[in-house]
């Protein structure tokens, strides 16, 4: 049946993303985090794609995501992981962990920020990496994500 | 009329990417050049949005290409510069003099390669950036860079 | 009114100063948080601040605090990030997100201890950092918090 | 009496060591947490030592737990602080707060692995490193810390 | 006698401190060095506290003055390096070797500023450093040098 | 006879810099290439200099002309590499193999630019370098090539 | 037989650890040679396992050993490098050639000591590595190289 | 037959190499390059192995002859990169991309010029790589190509 | 009146430039100081220019006079800070104190000697900088210097 | 006579050689070292060469021989250094104090490896360098040396 | 005449030496300025050797003294420069200048200090430097230098 | 008796010493090893201090000597490392373990050599170092570590 073969995504935002829309305008627009929330889940419904969503301010609960996502069949992560990109390999070792693919957007172009912000932990264990077209990173990345996964799972 | 606010994009491919099929196919993909490129005129046709492509493998005439573009009133460029990515100033320097927005697609997930691979000469300039989808990179810059104009320029 | 215009103004604490007094007394004296926290709403109650105090050992706890700060309306913060000045981009970009003016400060001289402490992720986006004077360092740069507050608030 | 001497260790388990098993069987082996935390249990039990477990993927959390560790008068911590091996200055700090004299021990051999595995915040602070054995590194970390205590602390 | 014990501290100001309120006011605000110098005397002052003042734009000169200070039983020193703060190995030796107890401030948060003024050769000598708060650095440091020796010298 | 001795000097202009009056004003200026070309024609006329001029975007080009500069004798060249130079050691190796002298000049200050400018590939084999007076840099490249060839080749 | 497949381990030791309790008592325990390798052969003799042993300061030598341990057929190598841990890419070679699995062991906490300690050129090709419990590291690693071997030799 | 399995080995030029005998005759020798090739064609002949020869200036024309010579079926390529060794990652691609095995020579001992000259781009991809030589570096660069081409496609 | 806007231009020159004749003259030339600020007066008096020269081996000295050209009124300054070049933030920050526009000068080709004379602590406020050309480059930042401000200044 | 003039060539292999065969087959492929110095000989007689062969596993037994060589009138070395390429000044310093002549030579492409092998404390002093032939770098490397000594020793 | 050939050495102290005695004592013993040069004095006096002694804390004077040197005919400097060893590029440039032969001398072992002592401007231009044996590091270099002068001068 | 309180010194030469006269002598001089050796001998006799001599080219020779020289009560070791200097922490190790005190010569001025002869495995522990004056620096050496042997040991 279709409902069995039908792919589940996990959307995940990392800290200070539920500040959206008052957080630093000139960098990320003034989209909030529901509103991008809703035209992902839009989308992939248009797709029979299952969406799920998750942001937090904890590394910690992160990872404690990604291993639900394990548990509960998740097939696919779209990522922006925010701060915690640069720093946090306990992320790294639970998309490891899980093995789960995923995808990693950002909103802003990092390479045009602080130096810091030029090395991602996780970017060379993705599928790939988008950014800097604000909101639309994500609907891209979400694009790439089940296109992706259609061609590596249907049968 | 529609017709004078039409959307011009020109399609740039770097060295080797005329060899794409032969080459290193586990990284690439089996599609060759014109397959992408056709794929991405009729994508943004159907957006009503005239497309060039260009491939060289000389990079003054990447160059050469980019000031002809500017002298044409191309509104927004599609780049893959391959392996000019890391290393080549004087892109760097026709796309900030011209001031033509960008978006910069790689096939690969460059931050898997060789860590020569991991620093881009163009990032920071780019509206974008977009690695590691195969040719759905050149695909989900396509859209980006449309949209972008669209938003921008209309009126 | 007065109250209309008085200032509020939050206390954080970053992980293990809620062991002040145990924790290597030859750096950081014998006074425990509960003692600076009173001298410093003192002062502050004298110069009519409201003052509210927050400790936590949890990163992204911090980051929540800051986002509940910028919905409470408070005009500046007073912080020692402890362990998490060196390595947190998340309490960065809270801090960026709120726009809350902010002073950093530390109880030990931290450029005479190990190399990783010379370095603040926060500094730059500082009022001010003051380090080196023992539970002092709280008192003067709650001091200079004030003024500067007064200075560029009042009417 | 001899139980007024007994001995007390915690062992502490860091981010993502909850998916043992699951993760990366190549380098962790097929193991378990909780069958690694029974056979320490009944080891030490055999040397009339008490143990504690603790597993948590959140850096504040473990902080927090040494603090705990400290107020409930453990002796020496067996700990594999995963991820925040690399990154956790926190940790350290909640270490020397209390001077629990600790033996940090690793399932793989992380100097096979990415570089930044290859250094860690705690090692020069910490009785001995071991790394490389799988689950017999805590086994033998165990065996190391209990000798260090009973030669320091007996009677 | 109350005068036996009075403090004696020398305020030294580094090169082109001279020029303050024409050099860059927008990082030192527009408070001319006399000024600067008459509220920290007055401070003093009420505090019983001798203040001499220093400021001149050759290194060596410093550092004689620093000798002098030795030679005239002065308790400590406020200092400004500016420009000196980054290179002087000879002013470094200088507090060495007179070992006067001494606290570095700056008017400009130096950690905004261009890379190389982010390190300086006296700050792990220092009591405490004190940066970015205009004139008000030289204030808080004052005090902050008065409270320690007068814990550290008082009877 | 005076016109046996007639000195012969090549004018260089690396990539991009046709696009000169187009390219990022703020930083070039208004000239145009041939009125800098004219300017620098008339100069060296008044001299009793002969001059030819160069520019191309392709660095092997560049390595080309001067090539057959050696060919035909050229005594001199002024070049300003652009963006070869900072990459180029095609462009260093066929000035080393021909041994032609040579001022490198740039009309912008290099130095207040990206890092990755700060280095040239070819000043430690030039004659001397001019950088950050518009196309003034050129004009007092010529005086200073004209003057240092004629002092050593004269007679 | 038991005999036939008793298992045949080298214990060797690199430079200055014949001198062992002279050398530096504070960092190594006052243990000599003998006595270390006193028990372990008595430990290795309860599991039927049969030691040699090998001291020697010359780094050519203990590459020779290990050739011969490879013509003796020795099925395991504990070895503590000492100095030679640090700079010897003839001993990782010989490891590398003869391909026999090792533990290395340290007597002291490197991570405590000079920078240039605390790098290994033959811990990522080692099974294992245990640093910092004085003779107790040989002990520790005797029992993970005998369990190991009995877990992929056996039968 | 002979013919069907007669070896075709392309010779590659780098930048430069054409003003060979003029250019710094105390690193190169005075061979200029036709009377190089000559030997080559004739050493190759009397191996029954067919030669084409190729020297362009331009790197992405380098490109390009690699390109021509997958067409051509050619079976290994000897290439001098000269200044394009260090720095191009196009070359690199084109022989990756076009899996022609290749030996890599310089005429000098890079090892004793300019840093820049040090590290090579090819190099660890190349079959080995030969320096130093003169001429003559090409004559043994041609003796091991030879040799592995057919060891490894004879029958 | 003419006299009025005339522009008054202050030379400086650095350490050791007072035995110029005597200092290296393989790198300077034969030259002596007052020839080359007579050729210099005199040409800028041929342009109605007032100068003044300052030459002096203490750091602190340059500062100060770079201090009294701001009460003089100087227009712009002419610098060879020669040793200082590379070390001294104080004359940077006299320079910027005081907003005088200078150009940088350089006897020899800095970039041909040692590597610490590669980096200048001036260069990027600068208005530009010349180096190689020996006196010469003095009479060329002379004509560079009167050229910009006639063009800013007058009326 | 032409026994006169005959050339002495000593043949150097450093340590580990002696495992050749033994060691990472994949690296090295399977001759062992007599044969390659039978090959050797053989070649060297046929050009009336006489050759003399040495391997030792001790860095200073490589530097006695390399004094015996100089005492016997060696014409020229032909060395393997192996692990000592890149730690071993005294190798270089026996090289440099008896001025003999010698080719540097790899089995493996040192490039291909780890980065500690990308470097060699020889290179820059040899006459040239060959790597990555197996034992063919060795043949190859003999020709060079002998070539280079005729056309230098003859008469 | 025997006064003719008599040699003149200038001994210099570099910033706070005139504090000897009472800087650091731990380090640099117990002796003042006055008995080492008295010290000095009486044995160049012994070789009939002249001797002028200078100290100064700024480092143009020191650089002035050397230019007065020069003019009086001193053969030899012995220089203690103190923390001006590790930043003057003036001191530097003023004994390359003047080319009189110098020896350079530090009272205390430099390489166990902090790591911005462990490198000196001055070494690589020095006859020879000797460093940690404190007043008698002097006697030492005097002796050096009057032994060099006496092979290199007499006659 | 004058007999007991007799100072024991050895002198040490590390590898190729024992060619001096051949090796280099533009940096070394024409003295040989044992001329070098008897001029101590007497100068040490002449202060009524034994000596012994020890040049080796093996490393690890030199370790062992240095425990012989434990064994024999020797006082003070004199050592020039040579090549060894730079790498041996096997040597560093012997003389910690040993804790003879001991003083570090060169013949040549290492700082002005290739870059990797600029540190030290040893001068952080010595008494101190000397460079730079030929076989003069054992002669200084020699004083020195009789002068401080005799003022700690006597009596």
């Amino acid at each position: 049946m279709a409902r069995d073969i039908a792919l589940n995504i996990l959307v995940m935002h990392g800290p200070n993303l539920n500040m959206l829309g008052v957080r630093e305008p000139n960098l990320y627009g003034l989209l909030n985090l529901d509103a991008i929330n809703s035209k992902l889940q839009k989308t992939a419904a248009d797709a029979s794609v299952n969406t799920s969503f998750f942001q937090h301010n904890v590394e910690g609960e992160l990872v404690n995501r990604i291993h639900q996502a394990y548990q509960d069949g998740v097939d696919g992560i779209l990522i922006n992981p925010a701060a915690y990109t640069h720093t946090s390999i306990a992320i790294r070792d639970a998309l490891l962990a899980t093995s789960i693919e995923f995808v990693e957007v950002h909103l802003s172009n990092v390479y045009q920020r602080e130096s810091f912000r030029h090395h991602s932990m996780l970017s060379d264990i993705a599928l790939g990496v988008i950014a800097g077209f604000g909101s639309t990173s994500y609907d891209l990345g979400l694009q790439a994500l089940i296109l992706h996964l259609q061609q590596h799972k249907k049968t």
